[in-house]
């Protein structure tokens, strides 16, 4: 009489790779085949891996984040047939509800070595460094980053529905000019490789055409979202997608029990495995309806709330770490806000390299405040204080600098997984050993 | 016994020119005189001119904001002598109100003109416009913007302390750098520009030298903040300014009733004339103990709270209007997010004129989302349902559009203010006519 | 390395009679042995039985709630004997997590036969009702209450540590003094009662003492909380629990989904079987090193919000319902918020009884405006309107009701299960057939 | 062309007995003559005294509060005509703003002598007692009760409609059979009192007639609302009023610059004399469209919020002091979670006056938590956290237990105003000397 119970519509299996399993791909094309199909209006859970397919493990060494195969990421559970969805309609997502696995109450947040993949600090904190969070309910600690708790703003980084062809081919043609433009001495954007394509359940041939032609899934793209990382699109959100193909190939993944705004750490926020349970609902032509050109949506009421006198703010303006002055350039501003937290920390004993893991994961507060003051865009990041176990407001900071040389506190911080056999002097030296150009923004693309 | 009646320590005259008015100044320079002393620990009332001192008017035209003379703007109260500042201290400056005058109770927002100051959108929006705010205690309403009333997050948009002379040179040199590298058509900084400089109570030869010398008040800067423009530094806020100069003369103005995330149009706050009170602590030797580089602040408590399910967050991603693909460029992506958010405005009959100076000023919430996902850089823009007096949801959107061929549901969203003698349609006609490069960030400065 | 999966302390067999599972019990006694240990600090899964212990169905009829037998209700997981906590201790818990079973994703709400068990109404409502609810993730809905959905405000409606002997001995007495001393036609406290009491593993002999002393779960108790019905002691929330014996002897049960302040048909949150997760930590001396003669909790940080103005706040007064003054009680007061609320929801089409399940177990907002001015104090419950899927304002009120002569804007509501056989006009003539005293507070007991 | 300066419709003159200004009254009574005009849909500012009409000053001593003359208090501003308003609409009222005058910043919270006045816990502090409280912008501070700062949650404690002469015998009637009733030793309700009466600019018959007839101003009443006190409906409310008579007589009164829920002192909020402004609308018809017998309000925006993990719950039982069993008493039971906080406070070095006078006054959460478990109704107190200046939190109390036999972490905490020439130890030898009653509620009635 009642509702049954929730119906799982894709299960994964951590003892079998993520390429062999056909619920699952690692490309966005409209022909990958449909993993199952949900009903309008239908609610289902969907389990998901973590982002790397399993690469990283519950351990204090940082081996596995500086080796990681960056070829092997990103593997979405589907693509869904969501019945009756057409081209022109919109699909509405309401996420019920994300959870890691109950046997798996565990996730990480890494820092990249800059020779494999980066951050938006890389110039700075160029090593590979890990933390691994435990879950326990709605809260997660971690000994590598000590005196810090706090509750899961739990979300998908990835969520969307499938490019059609035309589509498609817009999204590689206008990524290949930026490529083909480049003069950095880094990637800036990456073209379709069939390297490590997983194309869910198509055979060899059209497996081959989705290597060839399919976008990558790093980048969220605005005509349909995609990898878009947005740390508020939590529990009880409604998010308005486009729909491109028939049946909509609706496509989750890469969940995050936390993520600060930025993700700043690039493999930043707590990546985990879990399960997402979601209510679709098709809007028929919403997409004119709306006049949609990219998703919206509508955050959930359970967000983690601390007051608005709970957060320090830190300023960032586009003046650059080496005080070179940039025009209005708010990914620049950001980076200054996010550096002048690292400071801040530090003063209470937490290394850089711990403090950058933290605002990349924890729901730290990212906004642009002015973007017309030439040349200065400002931006703010808000850091809030109650996810410490310890008062770290600015006047107890003046406090515990008084209190003795090290300006510590007395606490013992521990220190966050590195590469085996680095100790963290060594890292430290690191940071001075600076390339030319950073990952972040406007800044590099211009040089 | 109790304490008496707050003190006043700057008083502005609205029948005098800003110009004349010794307590006012418009440059950030060290040796401006004291307008005033203020005791450690005391809390002073202070009034300020609107930003344009007075040159926007209370009516129906946007001729003065089409011709105002930015050269005299952004004339603050001050610089103050803090009793007991010295540089290496940090002034602790608690917002205890901010409140417009009484026999005042109204504000503006406007979009400059292209050819004259321009805004973040101004390659498609070239046209000035205007919308007068009428304030009632808390809340403000336009009439050249129905069915919309919100209350005031009302704050400074400048507040600092002087820089040192040293500290004035580098700003003078790393501006200059940008200047004459600038390959824009348009201006990416401003260098010291002696006319219009009004030096407060200085003679003639240190006026000349401060016209020479100081640095203009548009930008904010890292060292001090100054033109931060942060919408939540509103009342029972507190910040800690880096002090400078001995005595930190310490200045303030540009009062905003409400802002947006990024104060869009440029003129994008509700400007106003008004009350500032503040208190002041020194922090001895702060910046040192605190290691502060730029100011950091605690918000206060009784910020416009609309629960988190009461917006609608728009998606912009760093592909521009002209669907060419930018690198982490959040300039880029917040832009396309404030255009996704007026064309959804549209269909509910709002111009675009008037959307955008409605989300220059209405509190919305700009969000760094994701800033590592090469190459799109993701930001959100959250507007909050509630200052509308109308359902503005998604699915009433949907609902609005069914209902007839304008999709504006049936209400008369009567017209903002424009430039005398020219229609709405002439105005729109103007946003095909774009120009090369728009204001907003990294984009132009690459090209 | 990482931590472990977190340890299960209780599991519940839904194939066996309550009565018979050896880690459950329905007194409070100093002599019920201890369940299964838990280590100062750790974190546990206890699994719990709804508090009828699997009597309610999901169906829709209102029989099993009519016939209710209210001797075998409250069966508690436990007691637990935490490590080290000994009489004078806190015990500190955190409520990491409270679940629903995922193959039970349901609960439900009563509203009790005023002759078996009756409620806050029951004069005025003196028929069994009931509403099933559904779980999807975060959310809940319910057939029997259409157009409504909200997020629970999840959280154990009982829980404590065992009296000592000698605060049972003062808890029985005073309640003996009441009953002793009521002259009212219905209980006002309730004896311990052999029948159907559950010890837990105790033999034979013991649990017979038990049953003589044992006190009764229903009410809440100053000296260790147990049945506080606390509706904001939701997940995250610490609460610190006065120790009475050697261990603590721990228990738990009653998981409500959600409940609105007062739980007014005493049946009235959304009962649920489900599993909760909790951290211990023992605070030695604690009783004393904070005075606490009663619990203490500290709320978490992700209670569902709406925003202060997204509440109808409706005003009770201590006049009652004949129109009889009462002299500052608190307790009339709240019934009459509660009834100015049903009434009000009239208008939309809601029964009677459909409004005071939901006002029940929805996160209404029960406040104590004031206390002081005679003979009148003044509660308000707020009603949050988000929590609907139309707008209820007031406004929107107006219109619903100059629609048509329903007033119900044309919604089809549905009913509520009753008991077999009745129709909802028979339930409500029920109405008009007042008892003398109602449930609900010193107005029955005065008389 | 933009709207005017905001009319004030009634100036109070501090200078004059408020029982000699006409547009001042303190009775409800349908014949009191208008004092002045608003117009449907007008926005006016209107002054108000403090309700003791000025007889408290801002000093040390608490003689005046002692020594109140009770007779001569709630002086409202009014009655206001509003046009076209009569017998069947709805006033729908939304303030705007409430400000204290700006020479006038402070206000006070006083506790009663029991023997002129008293409160809700006259039995246990029967003493006159005092604090002033200085204003600056939105926050307040005491120099009778240090290390606490807040916001204030500004609202008028009185505002309604008056009653057509049937609805004023009704309330005449009930309150006299209450009167008629009582064998308490104490004022269980008040009946009509020409002494002391001020009829506005009634003439000597007319203001003899209104003193035999009109209500009492202390107690709110169901039918308009009156002396609610309710702490929320603050600036940004809008409040729905029934009007019964023509031009609906609307009064306003009794400012507070903060209170606490159950404002428990009696004299409790932060009384203060102000302008309140107000918006007014005619809802014709109003209350039987929407079926209304009491007001309802939605509040306002902008309340200061602190996240729900920032407040401490006391835990109340209707279990009183000298551990009698009461049935369902929600009076008895507010009364313990306000002794348990007072107790709580102590720790710290608060004296039992000083905590009971700030309990009063600042924005504490009180909650009707269970109301259905007998014989124990269950009430919550929430105390926020971030008004002291220093940590309260549990474990912090428990270490500054710790540090010696103070336990009151070294901070001097000062006194508040007692009557001339007691000792604090004087005043609390009182509190032993218990009357057989106290103040609130059923508790007393019934005996």
């Amino acid at each position: 009489m009642g509702k049954s119970t929730i119906r799982t519509v894709c299960k994964v299996d951590f003892d079998r790779p993520a390429s062999e399993q056909p619920y699952l791909h690692n490309r966005w094309h409209p022909d990958i085949p449909f993993a199952g199909t949900i009903k309008d209006g239908e609610t289902v859970k969907i389990e998901c891996l973590d982002w790397t397919g399993g690469q990283i493990k519950n351990d204090d060494s940082a081996d596995d984040v500086k080796n990681v195969d960056l070829t092997k990421v990103h593997y979405l559970s589907g693509p869904f047939e969501i019945e009756g969805a057409a081209p022109g309609d919109l699909l509405l997502v309401e996420i019920m509800d994300v959870q890691p696995f109950e046997d798996r109450p565990w996730g990480f947040t890494g820092v990249f070595d800059r020779r494999n993949g980066g951050g938006f600090l890389d110039e700075i904190y160029p090593s590979a460094a890990k933390a691994i969070w435990d879950f326990e309910g709605i809260y997660c600690t971690s000994r590598h980053i000590p005196h810090v708790k706090f509750a899961g703003l739990i979300h998908p980084g990835i969520l969307g529905c499938a490019p059609s062809a035309e589509l498609l081919e817009t999204w590689n043609k206008r990524e290949a000019e930026l490529i083909a433009a480049n003069k950095l001495d880094r990637d800036v954007a990456l073209p379709p490789q069939p390297l490590s394509c997983h194309a869910g359940s198509a055979d060899r041939e059209l497996a081959e055409k989705i290597g060839r032609e399919g976008a990558r899934t790093i980048p969220g793209r605005p005509e349909h979202g995609g990898n878009c990382d947005i740390k508020n699109l939590s529990r009880g959100s409604k998010v308005f997608l486009p729909v491109h193909v028939p049946g909509a190939k609706f496509s989750v993944g890469d969940l995050h029990f936390s993520q600060g705004d930025g993700e700043i750490s690039f493999c930043g926020a707590i990546e985990m495995a879990g399960i997402i349970t979601i209510n679709f609902q098709v809007i028929k032509n919403g997409m004119a309806g709306l006049g949609l050109r990219s998703p919206v949506y509508i955050p959930g009421p359970v967000e983690p709330q601390f007051g608005p006198g709970r957060y320090i703010y830190f300023e960032g303006f586009s003046v650059d770490e080496a005080g070179r002055q940039h025009y209005m350039d708010v990914t620049v501003a950001y980076r200054q806000a996010t550096l002048r937290c690292i400071e801040y920390l530090r003063r209470f004993g937490y290394s850089d390299y711990q403090a950058y893991l933290l605002l990349s994961c924890a729901p730290v507060q990212g906004h642009v405040a002015g973007v017309v003051d030439i040349p200065n865009a400002c931006t703010t990041l808000g850091l809030p204080m109650d996810i410490f176990d310890f008062d770290i407001s600015p006047l107890a900071a003046l406090d515990a600098t008084a209190e003795g040389e090290t300006g510590k506190g007395g606490r013992d911080m521990g220190r966050c997984a590195f590469e085996s056999g680095r100790t963290e002097g060594e890292v430290r030296s690191d940071a001075g050993k600076k390339g030319r150009v950073s990952f972040g923004g406007g800044l590099a693309y211009r040089e």
